[in-house]
């Protein structure tokens, strides 16, 4: 009799996961993903701001599973599914499937005006973080070279839009990039002069927090010099700057920029609605697919869909939250379960086990809920680095990402801040 | 009385070296570049085979130049000279000097046949670089889905063209990927088996050295698995591979193969046929601007060209090669002149000093030439690798690669091996 044939589209969290746990069992994997290497996806906002390389934070595939003769490996595009015929479609071809796992996470959100995608973009992949470094240091290079002043100012001046994790991350880099690395390295426009505003719809940033921790986190954020404007919506993003609406008073106001960051959402990868309506299912609104208690889709007990891009609805009855944890348990758990079924086993439908939550906030600073026990500062700075620095895949990551971050402690500098792009020139550059 | 006003074009070894012995001087000094970045050339045959990060081997030009407050760097593009007028013309502006020193570096050269660029690209900037990592990791995932055997050849087929050092290098290090990187990544097709063709017009590789030691790398190459095919002409590159004339036969030969590097030749900045003309002058065949023995151009005692874009007569009256340390003996001597002529000192003219040549073509192997003494293997290799980490400009450049340096060669893994573009999907990427 042929080997189980598992396939597993995507090599993110929950896909790595699954397939490391069906590393040399009895069963054939293969995993799909368009790209070459697994993405440390929490350390993006460090690429994004100068401070890591892009291969800091990512493994080759092949190079993971490489042990596991059991798993192969395709660098393939997945564009559809038939579930009925037991098969995935690729670009090129087709595959097919005893057992099916698609984690293929998820895309920034930009609730209907996706025309704002290229004026203010978001960070989900390794070539979002290097335009948004582009951007970041482009706009510092311009203001020094801009003699009008208020245009020099909205050079200076740097919209983050959202302000989850991802929101805070990326606004409190900034304060340090401005405060810190460039301070000595312009002679005419002065970097810490820059503006850096935290847009945010709700009464206040990390709404996922507990209100003690979101208060310290924006005050911290402000020692950096970045200030949170809550309660205010985005109406329209241009090439000059934003349009907001305040929640309270309604009217709009202005803000002058030429660099806007989006954090504001995120919905499930393309493929999750396709898989959906291959089951006969309706992806939800953030785009994701709905899984039963055992990550399997309805009517498809050998159909999983984990991670970013799956509803799981928690034991609060709330869907479980788009976090790398979440993905990294759903995976090993899955391929137990497929273990289980092929042993005559049964499996008991899949409980989250939430050990906390971490957000940094730049030097010395981050916040950490674990539930009973709440911490801020620096120590909270020093569990966030060394959880990072754990989770990290291969050792030679964690030892650069480390060298990296103790330089950076010691000197302020960020050494990966390169404008890269094919053929920038400046000029080019304005135009886009 | 205003300051003496130096602009300086080009952050590569001759402009940075000229910047830094004019720091802090009674000088103003501004410095020009389309980049934001020093880039460590040597190296950047190592980004292009995934041993190293681009930031790894870049420095951004602020932060060298930070702590000399007479030294103003601009991010611009200089489109060309207006000598009589004493100005720079930028992209979007000019700039005034009282001198000028121009070393805008070199590109590479197709002798003609433009159009093979796409097809056969070269290695001279951080883009090129991660570009032809791309084509080679690409390759090597597409015979892994190659079901054709012949096909499945083509797409193991490695052809660089050219056997100078930076084709010696990059061949030598295709060789280690297919034999020790990748020897346990894929399940199909086998990367050991590839073949690797370094294809040179002359009697043997690396003419620039005396032949007991060009002979020794070729044997090296050999090891390594790869062939060395001399007196061979390219006379087309097409998408799936070469057509060859063989020098003595005068017959025509094909290679079919899906990747072709280009490290044939080089030739001076577009700026240095723009210098040339403003001047009054005409650059020599590979594009350099002709210059007088204290490095300026005929007429102009104070417009200067250096580096690769410079043709320099040498005490034999060869040309000078356009290697790294002539650019960066080049930038402190006419710094040095400048600072002369304000003081009323004469200078004596430049003359270059060639402390030796070395190339590297594989783990424990590579070529060192300091006249009468001649290195190869192990020796010649240990002095590559000291000489190069001592010139790469940073301390925390020079940990992070010897970090990535030393886990390569415990591991023979390759961290950097990312396919990275923008957008990139396999299906879009066949088509380029």
């Amino acid at each position: 009799m042929a080997q189980h044939h598992v396939v597993i589209v995507g090599g993110g969290f929950a896909g790595l996961a699954a397939a490391k746990a069906l590393g040399n069992r009895n069963v054939q994997v293969t995993l799909i993903d368009r790209r070459n290497f697994h993405l440390f996806q929490p350390l993006l906002y460090q690429v994004a701001t100068g401070g890591l390389s892009p291969a800091d934070i990512c493994a080759p595939i092949r190079a993971v599973v490489r042990s596991y003769k059991n798993i192969r490996t395709i660098l393939a595009e997945v564009t559809g599914f038939d579930l009925a015929g037991k098969k995935v479609l690729l670009a090129d071809g087709e595959l097919g499937f005893d057992s099916l796992l698609v984690a293929a996470g998820a895309r920034h959100h930009y609730f209907g005006n996706e025309q704002w995608e290229p004026l203010a973009p978001g960070l989900k992949t390794i070539e979002d973080a290097t335009a948004i470094r582009r951007k970041i240091l482009w706009a510092f290079e311009s203001a020094e070279r801009e003699t009008d002043l208020e245009k020099r100012l909205a050079w200076l001046t740097f919209v983050v839009v959202g302000g989850g994790p991802t929101g805070v991350e990326l606004a409190g880099a900034l304060g340090e990039i401005a405060n810190d690395t460039l301070k000595e390295d312009f002679r005419t426009c002065r970097p810490e002069e820059s503006r850096i505003l935290l847009l945010d719809a709700g009464d206040k940033i990390l709404s996922n927090f507990p209100p003690d921790l979101a208060e310290a986190a924006e005050k911290a954020l402000l020692q950096l010099g970045v200030r949170c404007l809550n309660r205010r919506y985005v109406t329209a993003v241009d090439e000059d700057g934003v349009t907001i609406r305040l929640k309270d008073s309604g009217t709009s106001d202005r803000i002058a920029s030429k660099t806007v960051i989006w954090a504001a959402g995120v919905k499930g990868s393309p493929l999750a609605a396709s898989l959906a309506e291959s089951a006969g299912l309706v992806a939800d609104r953030a785009g994701r697919v709905p899984v039963t208690g055992d990550c399997s889709l309805a009517g498809f007990p050998n159909v999983f869909a984990l991670g970013d891009m799956a509803a799981f609805a928690g034991a609060d009855g709330n869907m479980l939250p788009g976090v790398a944890p979440v993905a990294m348990q759903q995976g090993p758990y899955v391929a137990k379960l497929i273990l289980n079924r092929l042993a005559n086993r049964t499996t008991e439908p899949f409980r989250y086990t939430d050990k906390g939550n971490l957000a940094t906030i730049g030097r010395h600073s981050a916040i950490a809920d674990f539930g009973t026990f709440h911490a801020t500062g620096l120590v909270a700075w020093v569990l966030w680095l060394f959880i990072h620095l754990m989770f990290l895949v291969g050792f030679q990551n964690r030892l650069q990402v480390l060298t990296h971050w103790a330089f950076q402690y010691i000197s302020f500098n960020r050494n990966a801040r390169l404008i890269t792009a094919n053929a920038l020139t400046p000029t080019q550059h304005k135009g886009t």
